[in-house]
């Protein structure tokens, strides 16, 4: 029985609850912890639906949560690394593991080396493991390609696609890829920083090359407006032909001899099939024997990181201590839910 | 700098010999036995070609080889597990972590738990792992599904097929598939067990099992003949149109209440593509989210193997001691070969 705390009750949160409620043989959920004031003393079944009703309450004092001594911590809360310094810290001081899908955190040596070597100090002292994880990055553009690249005699270059569809997510995401903008707008966006395409093309390059013991020298990345030729909607934003229906994302590593080693390619955009583009996850491994491994639809994303968070709970206790990474972990899998 | 040894030295071991050869900074080859008589005092430039001209001979001896000390045994000669019992014996003796391509090995429980217990148990009392790995048993149709599990919040079922040529295969691989057999001597064979498919579906689905924590009731098998309605040949083999140009075998897993709960199927017969069939690797998972995932053409079988044995032997030093499976080992990875 693992004792598990969830910290953020948004969408990711909530999919992660009914996951750890589902398995009551082998999660005992302990608490949850939330700084949002409208769902302070909420129980889950208000949350979450009648079926999932539970005697924990969200909170906000995340102090007597951390009391309760869970085993593992699941953060879902922020992707920066500045924006999970207190909780990730707060959870390794209550000697609890941590699972956590800010797409930093898969390999956060990419972003803040300093960051990653203090927090991977304080919990080595405090004996538990950090893990990052998610779908992307943290499996379809790291681990999976690195997973097929082992029944390779010899690994060329790696080139991934992920050609997802936005039009399940709220504003936030709409804003940051600058879905529903004019083509100038996109630009400005970009040049300011408020458009920001896909957090995590530099993790999962960093746990390509970091498994693979490949040196990466450069990074060049681009991002592009997906330009509409026709009129797309959600609830949250209308984009006229014409305008920007996502941000086309692409990076590509380089080693120092200037042969490109690592492609990542991933096109965010409301309601592709509109223009007959197929969603769907894609991995060419050159080299011999070639992989050519597609996965159509795309995995969901939301899903998708908060199963590969649940399915990480069990596996977790056997980590070695420190900062770790999907690339250290033993094979995921499925944990099953209770009967 | 891991010390490695061969034992077996067709056309597996000669694939690995070419890896470990590749990787002189890492893998050290101590030693290459064979009990083939026309290969002994062989040079490995005479075996690989003048590329790979190594001072290692090949040698019968086992226990000279043995007796250099390899951190590793790599095992590349036969499918069932009393054919490699003094093979593995011998390796644990000299303290080595084992490496092989028994198919039976891979799940050895599947077929025979008693030399399973007596195995491990003796690989405890030498500290030392062994594993039994390739590319089927050992990934496609189970390590790369549980992988793909792990980004599921429900798994139903498991589909996973595995469409591939065995057009390059020798004398022995055609007669074990049926392969230029009428009907009737395909029938007669499957009967008498000298025509024995795909060995492996025990093992995968054990595997599959362990790691979702299923509890299979009974598994089903079936094997039929590819009938070719057009000529098929290869240096070893001709197939005249209504002769059999392979095997069609399936298994199914069931659970206690009779629900399907594996399905693996694995069609193997030479120039598929004559009729319009196209090789692949594909895998369905029946849940939420679903994944159908197709890998194009299908991973080389040999290549796959050995590429497989040889990507794992960095990783096996950290294994803790006993028989342990694909599922108990880190994500494997492609070794960088040296430049």
């Amino acid at each position: 029985m693992i004792k598990v705390a969830v910290w953020g009750a948004g969408m990711m949160g909530q999919g992660l609850l009914r996951f750890i409620l589902d398995r009551p043989r082998d999660l005992e959920l302990v608490g949850v912890i939330d700084r949002h004031p409208e769902k302070h003393g909420m129980t889950l079944g208000g949350l979450l639906g009648e079926h999932y009703d539970h005697d924990v309450a969200i909170t906000a004092d995340h102090d007597t949560v951390l009391a309760l001594g869970p085993d593992v911590v699941c953060i879902l809360t922020a992707s920066n690394l500045h924006e999970i310094t207190d909780q990730v810290e707060a959870a390794i001081r209550a000697d609890a593991d941590v699972i956590c899908i800010a797409e930093t955190l898969s390999y956060p040596w990419a972003t803040d080396a300093e960051w990653a070597e203090r927090i991977d100090e304080l919990a080595r002292e405090h004996g538990v493991s950090v893990l990052g994880t998610g779908i992307n990055p943290g499996f379809i553009l790291d681990a999976l390609p690195i997973m097929l690249s082992s029944v390779c005699l010899r690994v060329d270059r790696i080139e991934a696609s992920r050609i997802n569809d936005l039009s399940p997510f709220g504003p936030t995401v709409m804003s940051s890829q600058g879905v529903g903008t004019t083509v100038e707008q996109f630009k400005a966006g970009i040049a300011d920083g408020s458009i920001v395409g896909h957090i995590g093309f530099h993790e999962s390059i960093g746990l390509i090359a970091y498994a693979l013991g490949w040196e990466i020298d450069r990074v060049e990345e681009t991002r592009e407006p997906i330009v509409s030729t026709v009129e797309r909607s959600t609830p949250h934003v209308h984009v006229a032909p014409g305008n920007v229906a996502g941000c086309r994302h692409i990076a590509r590593a380089y080693d120092a001899a200037g042969a490109l080693k690592i492609e990542l390619v991933h096109p965010q955009q409301i309601h592709p099939g509109l223009e007959g583009v197929e969603t769907g996850d894609y991995i060419h491994i050159v080299g011999d024997p070639e992989i050519n491994m597609s996965n159509c639809p795309e995995v969901p994303g939301g899903k998708g990181t908060y199963a590969s968070v649940g399915n990480y709970i069990p596996l977790i206790g056997g980590a070695v201590p420190g900062i770790i990474t999907v690339v250290d972990m033993p094979l995921p899998r499925f944990l099953s839910p209770t009967e």
